[in-house]
């Protein structure tokens, strides 16, 4: 299969492409870099040092022998996203290229509306890419788990069965989303039902949880490392507890800690995403996965980790600071998840597995944590 | 009261600027007038002679001795939204400057991201400029009706309780919008939910029905007209069928004419949005409004006007043509409006009364309707 990953320069994305590599498939990418930007206006960068795109192919192409087509450019540009698409004209479309960061997108007004236009304009442009030159393709879009909110009741994937006032229908479950970038999100997913109902495309809409760990088994060598981010913008919360265990900081929950979401390890994110992309949905379909295995409070995290890094001879200790956040602290959390699994996803690591893994990998890194470790605390305020 | 009208310029807007200044309010507002380029863009005019806004102020000032201050700007450039919001500080912002058109919306790629940019970073502008600078001022925002699609269950104001596996929630009522302009509406309302949330900002939603007719009292001479559109982008289909009626064209539904919405006549919009500014809500509260008085079929409009224009000695014949929408053409619609009534609207006109003013008021514009008659039937379509 050809498969086009938009946010090819991506954590995610640049472990997709080897991983689809592997797998077999024709992969081309898509990047403007504008995550490596974004990351360093906040003042951070990547605790693994990654290596520029260009290094990145060559090296693969050593170990794989296969050459992976890459496109530097802006998917607010249509001309220029309709152009990639025409040209390589991929069966599957793996949209990761939006900017990806909850506090990022609430520093400001110019920071939300800059998340607002790259999300939504870029989705826009590679929908009506496809309709014109590529009907049949199939678009398999991160969306996020986030887009749910934290509702009193059980979250189905992406649509319920009402009954209301004695008169039934399904309908989209309503959206709650936390943030200015997380309202992206669920602008992007109903502009992509509309496209699927108006126009008959096929698209699977994927509401992922966090996603924790930093390898996978492609990256046989440094020059093909994904990123790893730390920072308060960029980094979640898991990432930063590691990164200040390993410094020998507190680790700092927000608020009580009992904010609950799903959570994946990478590689079984790259195992979720092949799937989707092996089982395409159907002419005019739009269906949404629920990509998550395991449920954690930001607690429990900060309690996984201090349990890893002790084998590792660290003492951690943790320390509730002030939420920046505006959200529930204790609430009911609930997200079904049957699609994938019904497909044949089965999880390879829990996040302590993951976590025994990814801590020894990032201690090789402590010197570029220690470097930026101003960066790791909350300065940026949902109210302020 | 100090109300600031986005959009004053606009169909509404004018209308608005002077019934506020009627009811004793101190009123100012704001306009790019985009709607007067994008009418000219679509080959098409205002059937009624609007005048340019120096002069519409000047006519106001003269019958009603009152000075409305104006500021010509693009709400998407956050410094001029900044600026006029922090020098007029108004306590109301009614925000009708949006662009309101479905057809419009769906020419091409390019026309979907204008419209997607306008109204959501305009709004976007809005709402941290009021955080900002004048976080207790109430914004009236105008949504539509056509946010909610067409369920098969009664829609209620908003937010519904529902209960889902054994466990309730009040949540938002789902969005299923038709267009990508309905899809700005749905993408704002996510926001403004939003900013209320963690800004304790104050907000009117206004789910707003097709308005009709074009005369309200305080249009004493030409120079205070508002417009009225009746080219397929700008022009309801309600409009249309009245200047299909005045210039002999058959009045022509689309597709089996089931289609049914809310309607509600200008100066009741203009009641309700009176009501709705002069009965704030609370800090942090965002209330919902389903705003229309009658539901109608599109086929059941077209009878009407034939029934209006009969008396006027027009002889009007109705042909359902090809429908260029993707929408359901029969379906069940059963909209709740509890709040505006419980807040003392009582509407004046039916749509029936109300046409049998708007139609006679229009023929004095016959000509100006021919001259752009080619432009009523419709060339956009949803599924092309």
């Amino acid at each position: 299969m050809k498969i086009m990953i938009m946010g090819m320069d991506g954590y995610l994305g640049w472990a997709l492409a080897m991983y689809m590599t592997g797998r077999g498939h024709e992969v081309c990418g898509v990047d403007n870099f504008s995550r490596r930007r974004n990351v360093k206006e906040v003042g951070s960068w990547s605790a693994t040092p990654i290596k520029p795109m260009e290094q990145r192919l060559k090296a693969y192409e050593e170990v794989s022998g296969k050459i992976l087509n890459f496109y530097e450019g802006d998917l607010t540009h249509y001309d220029f996203t309709e152009l990639v698409i025409k040209k390589e004209k991929p069966e599957t479309i793996v949209h990761l290229g939006e900017i990806p960061s909850a506090p990022f997108s609430m520093i400001d007004v110019e920071h939300c509306n800059y998340t607002m236009i790259n999300n939504i304009v870029g989705t826009n442009n590679i929908l009506f890419a496809i309709h014109k030159h590529i009907p049949d393709c199939h678009l398999l879009k991160l969306g996020t788990m986030g887009e749910y909110g934290t509702p009193n009741v059980d979250i189905p994937e992406g649509f319920f069965e009402i009954e209301y006032r004695g008169r039934k229908d399904m309908l989209p479950f309503p959206r709650q989303a936390g943030s200015w970038y997380h309202q992206t999100k669920v602008h992007d997913s109903h502009n992509i039902i509309f496209a699927c109902k108006i126009w008959g495309l096929r698209s699977t809409d994927i509401m992922q949880g966090v996603v924790h760990g930093v390898v996978t088994e492609d990256m046989v060598n440094d020059d093909l490392l994904t990123r790893f981010d730390f920072d308060e913008a960029f980094g979640t919360a898991l990432n930063r507890f590691c990164s200040q265990a390993i410094i020998g900081h507190e680790l700092t929950p927000y608020g009580k800690g009992g904010q609950t979401r799903g959570y994946i390890a990478l590689r079984d994110s790259m195992q979720c995403l092949a799937i989707a992309a092996e089982n395409p949905p159907d002419e005019g379909e739009y269906r949404v996965f629920n990509q998550y295995d395991e449920c954690y409070s930001v607690n429990e995290l900060a309690e996984k980790v201090v349990k890893v890094t002790k084998k590792l001879g660290i003492e951690a200790k943790i320390w509730n600071i002030e939420n920046p956040r505006v959200e529930a602290e204790e609430h009911y959390y609930n997200p079904e998840k049957e699609n994938l699994p019904n497909l044949g996803f089965r999880p390879i690591n829990t996040l302590e597995d993951e976590l025994g893994i990814t801590i020894p990998k990032l201690m090789r890194y402590k010197e570029r944590i220690e470097a930026k470790k101003e960066r790791i605390m909350p300065t940026i305020y949902w109210a302020k």
